[in-house]
């Protein structure tokens, strides 16, 4: 089973393409982000990470995505940008043939460091952890965290 | 010049053709509204938004698009819904190469009715005045009002 986890954003979108491997380890086959340059119209950056996250489907062909709810409880400006990327990711996710499952940001915090609330530091430890990679960047570090609970969690 | 007027939504999704005549007068080629199915997962109903606005946009070939701005004011849960189709509506028009200007509500009333604060019922009853036509649904009536904002607009 390989997934795609994916933190969506405007400016930075982050995505991590992970496998579950036979011993119950991860094997974490890629990961990065997707830029989209602030200069450029909005409808043009949409447009741009649709095209960056087709290329990265056609390459690692995942079999499930993984993507966080909408937390809109500190900046709904924010929000309001990040679910213009997010309607792109899921409407391209759907064109590819991958299905998708929504992960509540509390679940996968508990199912990557066993605590619900654990803050960003703690999740990179943990990764480093399982998978003896330093993560320098909080939305690759969330797409990674979102495969690794879609990898650990039963529907 | 030939308009698409949008009123974005994950239920309904409103959209108007318009033309501008010589003699100043609007021409209404089409209006009608998108409807996704609730019984769908949310990527499904969001590439059928895609897919019918492709159809649309094949058929009349627009010269340009206008869409509302994010009105969030009163339900952000809605607004984050409506974003999610809006985002993949910006990624659609640009895809298929149809500039997009995005206009204030405000300056949309104030464009159609002569005020910025005008409600649904003034825009109705301006719609019936200037295309001679009964609009029943608030979301075509809004994108046709979009539409005429933009085509008595200077940018």
């Amino acid at each position: 089973m390989r997934v795609i986890g994916i933190d969506p954003g405007i400016e930075r979108t982050g995505f991590a393409i992970l496998e579950m491997q036979p011993q119950g380890k991860f094997k974490l086959l890629d990961f990065g982000r997707i830029f989209t340059d602030k200069k450029n119209p909005f409808p043009h950056r949409l447009r741009s990470i649709a095209d960056d996250l087709k290329v990265i489907l056609k390459q690692w062909k995942p079999d499930a995505a993984a993507i966080e709810e909408v937390f809109f409880s500190k900046n709904v400006r924010t929000a309001i940008k990040v679910s213009h990327a997010r309607g792109v990711i899921l409407e391209v996710l759907e064109e590819c043939g991958v299905p998708t499952r929504e992960l509540n940001p509390s679940h996968i915090k508990l199912s990557v460091a066993g605590d619900g609330r654990a803050d960003k530091l703690q999740i990179r430890k943990m990764l480093q952890y399982l998978l003896a990679v330093d993560v320098k960047s909080d939305d690759t570090a969330d797409a990674i965290a979102c495969g690794i609970c879609f990898l650990t969690t039963k529907t």
